[in-house]
């Protein structure tokens, strides 16, 4: 078993753009470093949507000006079509997302295109960033339930991923949108696209809505896969996704890996600090499953109570 | 794979032992009568232990007496040394549980016993038990980490599964009392533990402590293991474990369980009522990972709000 596991922090983007407040570019920044100073390496740092769709995401060209670390932490950046692209690029984005929902409802109410009309402009976005030198990934979102079809047939994800890898994707990220997969579908899709390429080019994305975010998480692992999407503290959602919750908690995830040995580069207790941090930017408590265990474990480190 | 799986609710036990606050008979009847509403055929109802050591269990005997459903509804009774077994067995209790901690510094600091006087003990009482014609259940309680003396080998666990099985248990619980266990730890010890006996005799009892209630649950069943312990809404802990918090929430197995296609024959929405029975029960907000999903389907049926 390969015993490295990415973590790619999805809180400044899944997790921003599901509030009701909208913070300033300063503040994703403070939350960005906090990440940087938890260890986070890999960091999907913003979205290059537009701002009357997503008034959370204005201001992701400054952002990515004024990103700390570029060196070492690898940053991503959503782009929903192809002015999003060439804003990312000429931000200096050096890894961009794609978002291909796999039913026409979802892409009908998301973004009001057609299936087809969408995995069109998303091969047309992998393309050209693949020519530009830019590493393109692939979000297949809604991979497992619609909340608008219901249960999506496996043959359709797979139809699109090769889509996607025909069209140069370096990674395929299968997405939970709505948190609603269970282990036993994550581990027959994820069997079935890990036949069409290396499970080295795939990564999952959960949400906690039902909370199976690390089961379906352990259930990938057996699969082979060893990239996991995440969101600090939990934070999270799907504006345009009735019935979306958080996102699988990044401190879940990397508690869970850590303690079976698996190899993440960040220390679980580092976390709280920066679940603390995210918690006053975004003024809510935040917190996956383990925080209150993490937080006592500082607690008697300190010999005191944790204050957040 | 099998596809049924035995659902064992200990919230009238594992739950209310640890609340600050002490419910009479007559609520603790009214919260297994709205368990059994929900479909819970396999209920721990009960300790039969010194009301000075546990408060909330005393009664139990009276407990006995009342419980509903008898016909239908398997019962068992925690039972802590051999007076225990005699009042459970003067109660009628058809099935009873020993608990034997794995390490000797939780056994003296829980019941003033070293590891070798609790191991005779439980074997006195499931041998007694077997004489009786009632079912004998061995917990293997802090099976993966004491919190006094930390991981606890494989072997020692394997050696104490051997004893009781030689008393003649009928079932072993693994139980990760204080929630420290990780998914790689159950599943080697569970592949162990049924080297040495049909995985028809082993259930498995997992506190959420760090999150991964869920996740040792699927890599139990894995292992081929079909029964959970459970505790409606989450409620739970060990008041002599430091660290222990909830037990893994019955809504949150059971959801997963029957999104996996195995069958509980309870209907994971049915559950709701449940809770809010407990949680008006206990005047405290019980509730799973899964509790505000679950809330909302309802809230979707009835065309309004979800009122607990």
């Amino acid at each position: 078993m390969r015993d490295s596991v990415i973590v790619n922090e999805v809180g400044p983007r899944d997790g921003l753009q599901s509030l009701g407040s909208v913070l300033s570019v300063a503040d994703r920044i403070a939350l960005i470093r906090a990440l940087n100073d938890a260890g986070l390496r890999h960091i999907e740092a913003g979205s290059f949507v537009s701002p009357k769709a997503v008034p959370q995401m204005a201001g992701t060209d400054e952002l990515f000006q004024q990103l700390p670390l570029t060196e070492s932490v690898n940053y991503s950046a959503l782009v929903p079509n192809l002015r999003g692209y060439e804003n990312a690029k000429a931000a200096g984005a050096q890894a961009v997302n794609v978002v291909l929902s796999v039913t026409d409802t979802m892409n009908q109410k998301n973004i009001r295109m057609s299936l087809a009309e969408t995995t069109a402009a998303c091969a047309e976005i992998v393309k050209a960033a693949k020519a530009d030198g830019i590493h393109a990934h692939a979000y297949l979102a809604v991979a497992f339930t619609c909340p608008f079809e219901g249960k999506v047939p496996e043959r359709v994800v797979l139809a699109l991923v090769e889509k996607m890898l025909k069209a140069g994707a370096d990674k395929l990220i299968i997405a939970d949108t709505i948190g609603a997969a269970n282990p036993a579908e994550v581990r027959s899709l994820i069997a079935k696209v890990t036949a069409l390429t290396s499970a080295n080019k795939v990564s999952c994305h959960f949400h906690d809505t039902r909370g199976m975010g690390l089961a379906n998480t352990l259930a990938a692992l057996d699969g082979d896969i060893r990239e996991f999407d995440s969101a600090i503290g939990g934070m999270g959602g799907c504006p345009f996704s009735p019935g979306a919750s958080g996102n699988v908690a990044t401190e879940d995830v990397v508690l869970m890996l850590d303690s079976m040995g698996l190899k993440t580069g960040i220390a679980p207790l580092d976390l709280v600090a920066a679940i603390d941090t995210a918690s006053k930017l975004v003024n809510k408590q935040l917190g996956g499953r383990s925080y209150n265990w993490l937080t006592q474990q500082i607690a008697k480190q300190t010999g005191g109570e944790h204050v957040a």
